[in-house]
């Protein structure tokens, strides 16, 4: 483990001081949003610069960084390209320990633009002070309230993000929320001209406050790297990758969005089945898989067992599982023997996958639990796959009670359980939203229930390659 | 064209009475929560039948069928199985337009429910009356009225839907209201012992009400005819078929569900692309393509203009369309030429995909507008995917204001055209919103947008191979 990478980029994750460069007072300007963002999020030393001077948001202006008093953990840089290096040359002076650069323009706008990257990196550098960027935000930490968008969550979660898009930052952050997960950290560190996202990785391959990755990536400069890193830290903590530009369009359309060097399809598949890097080709699927990934415990093979409510979400349900390499064995004599006691005879199956008929829906409580139950413990069965379904309820404590009781049993089960809703919008069953608040997996379709099961598998069978 | 379907299942989507077979008063009766959302719907003739006689809801209850005084088009029978070839005996003598048969058990079954299900059939048949079903919940139709469950659309749309499985039909129909659509009529067809999804499919064809069709299918007992008539409709209506048990497991499952034969993968792509059927692999993706194949026109090509705010989003959009088999043609030089009269020089890039950075998301009304307006009238581009995103507003009337610019500049290019929103739950630029009301299909993320147009593409170079 490299503890120098947790030693340098701490203060850019915990800063004590951060100062904003460039900022005015026009409503537009992104220091200025910076500024009201940190201090509403309530970091607690800030300091606008900006030739003019004077006082902004009740804060003091100072000229330039060498007049800032105090230390500068890190520099902001939102000025034009061009006045880059001087600030560089002020803050590596400073020892400031890291700047952002937020400004576009360097190696995506080709030789010349490179020189310049090249050029700021090296003057910051002689003074110990490390680049994010450019062409990035930086970083994002809630547990130090470094907060840079009044939009962004502001506790603290267990998944570290990274991005090389800025835009895709904000998002992926705004995602990891509405899953009902947290972020632990974040950062968007665009061209990687000196910090690249394997240095991110591996520093959050190393916060214990981290323990699952997701990662918007690009261009990687150093491929072997970030295999040894990957791998490494896949051990212990998922790392789950939406590769941008790796069809030759986008790697075209990769170049000039951050100048830097694109992967082939082939080259990404070979490096994600080396490293244990869970891949993912939208960002709902990279959603999907965080939350299986997140919460569940590890399958022990990749045959799923299926239990529905009434008929075409077994069907489905198989369809998906199977198309995405997953097995629907069929279940020991007696899972069926035990299962035929507890389902009515028509319209009903005992074989995998399960179909509990209309009752299922309607008394969940009972029928999906005792199936859970049975099917949990069969030797064939590795996770399972439930269909939860029907017409929605109106009682809340009812809900609540039906929920609990699926939860012991699935706790009890202790193999992977997802949930499948098959619930289009204003349909939920309240049943499912207790689940889901109670970090059961919960998916609107059998094929992204499915989706995350194969996901899990991958990461699990991964873990078993390496460690048998 | 086949006017006699349209004459024979006409009773049964807009009867002018209908008989509750098997009803009484316990909540849980199906047949009571039929008569309860008739009743609501404001169904104009409703005959519960029931031996004991009496009164529900305060509508007379008929002894029998042939107890009824008037004509019965649609008896739904609500009985066990055994029960059934008396009463549809009496519908038969009652000439009973249709029955629909809700109870299992039948050739699903195997052989012993076969023949039950064949003598039924046979009995009925003797009358002219038509059966839907068994394992089936009928027929809907909100013009006549004809809502079996509360829960369902009240207003009459564009989208006809077909389901082999009951729960799904339901799910399906909610699925289609969630999208700002309504069903125009819908069935659910069980297991095809008389009436075939085919019949129902070719009924939809010929229903005025009817523009686009979506349908979940199981087994298919006649591929010939459906080959024949699916490939007729396509002509004029997009169908969208999601095809349960195509996988060898799904095939298996399928059989204890509707007992209908299935169809291997193979098999049912050729049946698709020699029909022009669009076939999804998920709902989600249903009703993804379902938003384009019914809101948008049909492009000449496969040529794809991609316009982005920042950056992230030009690679993802560009990587997804790539994989789908589209393309992202270089623009003319005329076009890259006004483009750079639009856009700022840092940062942006004029090529295809367009980025528009930044300020695209900030004022969207000039950047994203003349981008629309440049790009739709280049010669290589065939549809415009228009990821149109960056934070939330908060005031309507702009936001308003914003998506009538881009929607005039939509119609006028006249070149089918998605947005994509990229927009995490709870998190919807009003502009999107107003866009999605205006019949603009939006999708939150790149993949889905790319998705949609690669299956509006499919569509559209079927019509160009059967009408040169």
């Amino acid at each position: 483990m490299n503890q120098n990478i947790t030693r340098q980029l701490a203060p850019l994750f915990y800063p004590r001081s951060v100062a904003l460069v460039g900022i005015s007072s026009t409503a537009t300007n992104v220091g200025y949003m910076f500024l009201q963002s940190l201090l509403d999020a309530g970091f607690p030393k800030v300091y606008p610069v900006n030739p003019k001077g004077g006082e902004l948001l009740g804060v003091k202006v100072y000229p330039s960084i060498k007049d800032i008093p105090g230390e500068v953990d890190l520099a902001i840089l939102t000025v034009p390209r061009e006045a880059v290096p001087e600030i560089a040359r002020e803050c590596a002076q400073k020892r400031t320990k890291g700047i952002v650069l937020y400004a576009s323009g360097f190696s995506e706008m080709g030789p010349e633009g490179r020189a310049l990257e090249e050029e700021i990196v090296r003057i910051a550098r002689e003074g110990g002070t490390r680049v994010i960027g450019p062409n990035c935000v930086g970083t994002y930490n809630p547990s130090a309230k470094l907060i840079p968008q009044f939009i962004l969550p502001k506790e603290s979660g267990p998944v570290g993000v990274i991005s090389h898009s800025g835009f895709l930052f904000y998002y992926l952050l705004m995602s990891v929320a509405a899953t009902g997960l947290r972020p632990s950290k974040g950062v968007s560190c665009g061209s990687d001209s000196d910090l690249t996202c394997v240095d991110f990785l591996e520093y959050l391959g190393q916060d214990p406050e981290t323990k699952i990755i997701v990662a918007y990536l690009e261009g990687i400069r150093d491929g072997h790297r970030l295999l040894q890193v990957a791998r490494e830290i896949s051990l212990s903590k998922p790392i789950i990758v939406m590769k941008g530009g790796h069809t030759d369009a986008g790697i075209k359309a990769s170049a000039s969005h951050t100048g830097t060097l694109a992967v082939s399809t082939a080259v990404w598949r070979a490096l994600c089945s080396q490293t244990g890097i869970i891949s993912v080709d939208s960002f709902e699927q990279m959603m999907d898989a965080l939350l299986a990934l997140n919460y569940l415990p590890r399958p022990k093979g990749r045959r799923v067992g299926i239990i529905t409510t009434p008929g075409g979400l077994a069907v489905t349900g198989t369809d998906a599982c199977s198309q995405l390499g997953l097995e629907i064995p069929q279940f020991t004599a007696e899972t069926r023997k035990q299962l035929a006691g507890v389902v009515e005879h028509l319209g009903t199956s005992v074989n995998n996958p399960v179909d509990l008929g209309l009752v299922g829906a309607l008394a969940p409580e009972y029928y999906v639990k005792e199936a859970i139950r049975i099917v949990a413990k069969d030797p064939n069965i590795d996770m399972l796959l439930t269909a939860f379904t029907g017409p929605p309820g109106d009682d809340d404590a009812r809900d609540r009670k039906v929920a609990d009781i699926l939860l012991s049993e699935i706790a009890e089960g202790g193999k992977p359980t997802v949930i499948c809703g098959a619930t289009p919008q204003g349909w939920p069953r309240g049943e499912l939203r207790f689940l889901a608040d109670s970090n059961v997996p919960v998916y609107p379709e059998p094929r992204r229930a499915a989706y995350a099961l194969a996901k899990l598998t991958e990461y699990s069978e991964f873990l078993r390659s390496v460690q048998p």
